[in-house]
Order: C-alpha cells, then structure tokens, then sequence
C-alpha cells in the first residue's frame, strides 16, 4: 500500500504588499511606505494532500486586509501595524495557528511640509510572529553601508600554505550591517528606540578599533545591549565589503593608502547573535 | 560587575566566490561556472570578544582555496566539490567544528565543442553540511520559472468582508520553483540524478489538475518523494506569479482568457517540506 | 525682459506595460509575454510651459490601448504588435508627430500543449518609429550571452608604462551580446527570419578565430549582413566579459587554461555599427 | 566581387572601472567613490575587420592608467578627473581622435572624521567628451527620489474611448529625476555648482503647483537655467513613479487620499531638453 509524504513546515501567504501612507496634519504631511510580508500557519494540510480550499484565505484578500487596517491608527509604527495585523488574521481565521507578518519600511527625509526624499540604502525591518498565547518583535535594519578609513587592522591570524594576505595595521573597514533585535516588551516607543539603537550602533563602529570585522561586530552588539534594556538579544550580519589597495609600485609609484578598488564578490561574511550575559 | 554579552550562533566565511573551470578533453571541452559560499563554525568566541586572530583563517584564505581545490578532480559535480571543502577546512583547521559549503552553479547550454550559451534564469544548487562526525548534502534548483495556460483552478476558499478576488475554474498557473532536496547518501551519481530529479518535477507540474498552489506544491514533491528513493525528503517554495486578466468589457470587448497582466508584486507565497510518510 | 527657455527633444510616454498573451488553438496554447514602451512626439509644448493638458493623451489611456489592440490578430508578432501602435496613436491624435514603441518579447520554451518554462536571460526586442510618412522597423537581441574557451587570441596591441597584460594566444571569450538590425522592408516575416538571424549570429561566433573583441564583433555582423539581404545595417555592443586566468604559480601549481575568476566589473566594451558597403 | 560592410561609430573601452580615494588630511580624511567608464574613438577599423591589434590600447592598460591618475590632485571633482583622463589618453595615442569619460560617483555622508555612510539612491554623474580641439562637460544627477503629497493635478486632458483615468485636483506626484546640465565653461567650480544645482531642481520641485509631470520638468529646468548662467542647457528625464489611490469604497471606507500603492510598472516616462530662449 501507498503511503503519501507528510506534509511539514507549511505556510502561505501574501509577500511584497506595497504601501504609502499618508497623515495629513493641519500644518504638514507625514509619508511612510511599507512593504508587507504576510505567512499564515496552521491546519492546511488537506489543501496541499487534496485540494481542498475550504480553510484558505486567499493571498489576494491578505492585500485587501492590509490596505483596509493601514488607515487605522494603530498603523503609526510597522511594529504596532504588524501586531495589528497579527491579530487580526488570528481572530478571524480560527484554521491559523500563528501569523507571521514581516515589514520592511523604506525611509524618506523630509524637504518641507508636503515634498520626501527619498533616503536609502538602508531599510527599517520589523518582523512580529504570534500565536494565541503570546507575540514576539523582532525589529531591525539592513543594508546601512558604513565605512570608516582608518582605526581597522587586521593581524596575527593564521597562517597556511595558501595564504597571501599580508597583514595590516591600517585598513578601509566597510560594510552594509544587516541587525535584528529581540524587544523583551511588545509595548515599547518603537520610533524613538529604534532611532537610538540605529545612532548609537553607528557611534559604536565609529569609535572602535578594530582587529577584525568580528570584533566590531561584537563591539556595536555590545553597546546596544549595554545601552538599551529593552533589547533581549541582537543577531547581526556584516559582509566585508573589501577595499583592495591598487599596486601602484608596479608603475614605479607610491600608493600610502589613498587607492583603493572596492569589489562587490567575492566578499567576507561575519555573522552571530549576542544575548546578555 | 559587568557581565558581558554572550556569543552564540557564530560563523563567518567567504561568499560569492567564482570559478569557471575549463575541462579540456581531446574532442571537446566542458565548462562548469560555480559561485562557492563558505561559512565555518567552531571556537571563534575570542575572535568577538578580544580581536584576538590567532583562530582566525582569513576569508582571503578561504577563497585561494576554492581555486586550488577546484584544478582537483573531485569537483567534477557542485556537490563533490562541496564535500571535498568541506574535508579540507576540517582536517587543517582543529579550531573548526563543522563547515557549510554552498554552491550555485550557473548553467550553459553546449552549442559546438567549445562554445556555449548561457542558460537561465534557472540555478542549480548544493549546500553541504559538514563535522567531523558526519555530512549531509541537500540540492536543489531555484528559479526554475514554469507556466501552464490551462488545468489551474481556484475555487471553494474562504470569503470574508475583504475578499474581492473571484472564483475561477481555469487560469494561468506561473511560479519561479525552489526546491532543495536531502540525499540519503552523500555518494549518489549527482549529475544524472539532479537531471532526473528536475525532469520529474517539469513532468509534474506540467501535468498536474492544480486546484491551487499548495495543491501542485504537493503533487510536485510527491512525485519527486515516489520516483528517488535517495531523496529522503524535499523543502519546495512556490511563488504566485500572478497573471491578471485584464478587464476589457469596460471598452465593450470580451477576454476570453487571452489577455494577461504579469505582476511582480504582490505575489502570493506557498512553501512547504514533504517528508517519507 | 526675461526670456523663457525653449524646449526641444520633448517627447512622452509609458514604459514597462507588461503583457501575457494566450493562443487558445484547439491542440495547444500559444504564449507571448511582452513588456512595452510607449513614446510620443509633437505639438506638446504648452503642457511644458503652461499646465496646458488639451492636447496630453494621458499615458494611462495608452496602456489601456495596449491591452485592448493586444487582442488583435496583428499583434502576432512584436513587430506587427509595435506598428498597430503607431499607427493608432497617428490616427487618433493630430497633434502626434511620431511615435516610437519598443517591445521587449520575455521568451519562454515549450514543454507541452500547456506548458512552458521561462528561458533567459536573452530577448528579443524590436523599437518602430513611425510618423505619419514613413515607419522604421529595427529588431534586435539583447543578452545573449555567448562563451567560448578556445580560438580566441589578444596580441599585437599597444604597450606603454602602464600595460600589465600578457598576451596569449589562447583565451576564454565570454559576451553577453547586444544587436539591433534595421529592416529595409516593414513586411518580412519576423518571426521566421529573427530565429535565422540569431542562428547565423551564434554559428559566427562559434567559428571565429578571433583575434579581438572587434574582430569577432565584425565577423558576426559581416555574417549577418551577407545572409540576409533585408537587413539593412547591423548595430552591436559586446561587452568584454572578463574570466581571468588564476595564478595557481603561487601554490606550486600549473593552470593550464582551466581555473578563471568571471569578473563582472570592469568590463571591456566594444560597439559598431555595420553597414552595406 | 564581394563588397565587405563598413565599420561605423565604432568605439571601444573599459565600462565600469571601481575607485575608491582616500585623501589623509591632518584632521580628517576625505572620501570619494567613483564608477568610471572609458571609450575611444578613432582609427580603429583594421581591428574589426582583419584582427589587426596594432592601434589598440587594451582596456585592461585604461583600467591601470586610471588607477594612477587617481592619485593625481587634479582629481579632485570627478569633472576635473574625467579632463585629465580624456587628455592622457589623447597625448599618449596619436589614433585615437576623442576620448569620453563618464564618471558616476557614488554619494557618502560624513559621520566624523574618519566614517562614512552611503548616501542612496541618488548618483553624481558627469561625462567629458574631448578631441583635440576642444572639451564638453556634461554633469548631472541621477535616480534623485522626490515625492510631494500635494500640489499635484492632473485635469483637462484628452479623453478618448480607451479612457478610465478619473481627473484629479490632489494626486501624489513621485519621480526619480534624472538631469544632465552642459557647463558653457571646462572650468567652474565644479562642487559648489553641482550642490547649487541640486538644492535649486529640490526647492523648485517642492514649490511647485504642478499640473503634470510635464509642467513641472519644465519648471525645475527653467529655475536651473535662470540661476546659473553657467549652464548652457539642461536635459531631463521624469519618470511618473504613481501612486495609485486604493480603494476602499468596496470595503465600505472611505478614503481620503491616505492610503496608495505605488507601483514601479508601469509608469509614466517624461523627458525634455531645455535650452536658453
């Protein structure tokens, strides 16, 4: 007899929902833009084993969800939108176990009253994953492209048959650091935390002297948690986004570190999580 | 007394490392373009917290590595190259308790002996996973890119007050498939049967009476799960590439099905893992 | 007195219209995916100068026209699709001079009656101007990316105080190749002579002893030129997809041809356009 | 006797030659990026039709010489830097008869003296065309994302059978402007211009009462010819980045003007070259 695979891990929804929101105060406007992700889990194995949609709510009316509670005014955070959402797909829709909403908001600087300027490349993420028993935010920023010229070495590693690396007191030490962080409280001033993490996660690699992309990695992890008791844990990526020196010698110059060629790939990749101790 | 944050879930490497190895045979050569991600994991906490490198083998490294190793015959497949650096990083490296090698190998089509043209958008994938105690190799295809004009239904899901999308019993089916399966063998002929493996899921889906995405999602794994028995389970990611029938009546004319508007966003995303029942 | 600037060049549109088109025959479904462009010229300074919208063709309303004539029998064919355009946008709007629509066919490669999977990255493209006296038919390619691993050679060049490259007399070539050809005649059948020329184009390649970028850049187009009398003049950009050869010397090791780095950036670059002489 | 084609608007270089300076003042370091592209024009016809190598300056050598120049102090704005280049490579190469060097840079904001965070999208370009009996500098910006909530219409346009668009009084106006200004002198103060420049085409897209995207290009480039008389010309391109207004009046909701989707395709394209009356 036939036994049919299990279906494990399942999970559906509606990505890339695009969003501009906008407030318009007597005096000024406000812009956000927000792309929402949205992932459902629960009791859907009948429609992958059989077809049957009875227990679907379709991606399609996902988007409509998010276009109807994004003019409510518990939309003023993507962390506070995201659990509004969460709780709203989970008390309609008893068939889902846990929703999963993951929001990325791209930023805008304000020229005047009514005109936005686009700021990038960095993003604002936030993901909230909840079920009937309890809600987790996690919140974030990616691709913020740091670079700083000095004050980054790089030394007394290991050595092997194929290395040619030599080793550097000074180097160009740049990166495009992707951070999560854990809120220990689904309740927090998320405008306001996030904004100081974010500055004093760029003071923290501004002032470190660095041995490895490691070591300041852990160094910026540190002072978020050092800084702000809110934060239960931080995960953090940083590629290094090397800077090679040009070997001017060969045409009989000098090159005293002014000369560089950045390259995209291949690039180092440096990652962990720092939780409090 | 400070107590400081703890490291957890550290790991570091080189990512997009790429290669294109040449085979010259006497009647014809062959051509393999790899991109080659390294990430190792081991006793690297000092590294993070102190600067101190003496564990630390460079990324630099990492990379000439890749190119020595690939003139071996061992990287005749993506996924004995992977297990080959794998090997390597473990045996000379103490400090290093387990390595993830993850290969995207870029496909050309032969057009004469020496000459070839470059295939797409489709990848084909390894990542193995290694200790010194045992591996497992899991490969895959991403953006396998597959469309059916007809046999795709939708139809007998939930409705609630945001549903606005209508029933329909024949419309076109588009995705760009990720699939990743683990062998039960790290030896199996790994070019014959990831020809295999991707023909059966063409086959599947280009058969398959789809009454929704998850319902063709299933009906592809399953045939993969019934035809290898090599393939111990396989994780697959379907995205909605939705094709909108355009509204023609507003200008007095009917569409039968014909005219469609392809869009990138919003997408609906169905994933799911089918393992042996 | 102030004097106002003039405007020149003006010209107005809408870009990336995408569209899925179906061929319901009785034994199988045709499928074309197109994305166009839209560009009109003419009587339009007011709007420029003043805010005057009474002669503006709102570009909305241009890619309803799109979708409605998409259903027309003379879309069988970007070029006749692209021609239809012009000429509904010439007959319906006086103050039109010109109109340029530029198609971009996504291909995708037959797998059964139904279904079909997305091939790449290559297309094919056409742009027709047309006023209301004459009309341009100029089809193309565009990232066809071509490599072959032998019968290329770079020799003889120019060296002064700043040239590193060693000459060799055996190469990778790899382009990803960029032609556009202007039709003499607005009536050819363009499906049937756009996959001959394509061909021609690729068995060029392939068969060149070629001695630079530009030798082979000419041969192909020389090629093309001499098989197809209704191509009037051949336009190609071939970019110099770098695969340099790695230096293995440095780890006791020979390189015979067979370990190169695909570079992305930078990139040699080489155009022309050919003519009949 | 055959009649071989002839080679026209040939031109060859290197596209996409990366560079990073550091300039190590005593209290602080100044930072460039820059992206340089390189093409010659000249007496190349014998490499396209008989492979002969022995007028060509490999790309690979222009890749190296910008490299040295760079160290130059004359590369101080990227217009100065892409004169120098352009003369180089004139005075050294008798057969070359214009040079033309496009330079993106790529923007950084200041966080002390020695970090750095990428500023984006928006790029500074310029391009240099010379030959030996004069210069033309053209420099620009690029991919400048503006967006103002207000003071946008579009109304009184032409309606026609294919017509939905409803007029409108308050409409969202997006674009990502891209400008290039011809300097009528080789030697302005290039970076205080450029900022000038850029501040006039910010203030006058949030001044003003637009009525299209059309009226209001025109109105940025007639502030940046009436500031700067510097500026003999200013080409334009705006594309209509929409964002659509999502309705809610299906859902029994009202929306007033608060909450849009914005949609990358299709959009609306608009260009223009002013020039002094």
């Amino acid at each position: 007899m036939d036994i049919r695979p299990i279906v494990e891990a399942e999970a559906y929804g509606k990505s890339r929902v695009r969003l501009v929101k906008v407030v318009r105060h007597p005096d000024r406007h406000d812009l956000k833009e927000l792309t929402v992700n949205i992932l459902l889990r629960g009791d859907f194995e009948t429609c992958y084993t059989e077809g049957d949609n009875s227990k679907v709510l379709p991606t399609d009316t996902m988007k409509n969800t998010v276009y109807v509670l994004a003019q409510d005014t518990c939309a003023a955070t993507p962390e506070l939108f995201a659990q509004h959402l969460v709780r709203h797909f989970l008390d309609d829709n008893p068939q889902v176990s846990s929703v999963e909403i993951a929001i990325t908001e791209h930023l805008w600087s304000r020229i005047d009253r009514y005109t936005f300027e686009q700021r990038g490349p960095e993003l604002r993420t936030t993901t909230v994953n909840g079920d009937r028993y309890k809600t987790t935010v996690v919140s974030g920023i990616d691709d913020l492209v740091l670079l700083k010229t000095t004050k980054s070495s790089f030394e007394g590693y290991i050595k092997d048959k194929y290395t040619t690396l030599p080793e550097t007191s000074d180097r160009i030490l740049a990166t495009a650091l992707r951070a999560t962080w854990k809120y220990s409280d689904p309740d927090v001033p998320f405008d306001t935390i996030w904004h100081a993490i974010r500055k004093s996660m760029v003071e923290a690699f501004a002032g470190h002297e660095s041995k490895s992309v490691q070591h300041t990695l852990y160094a910026v992890g540190e002072r978020v948690l050092d800084t702000f008791p809110q934060v239960g844990e931080i995960e953090m990526a940083m590629p290094n986004k090397h800077c090679l020196l040009v070997d001017l010698a060969r045409f009989g110059l000098e090159n005293n570190n002014e000369i560089f060629v950045p390259v995209d790939e291949p690039h180092g990749y440096i990652k962990a999580r720092l939780v409090r101790g």
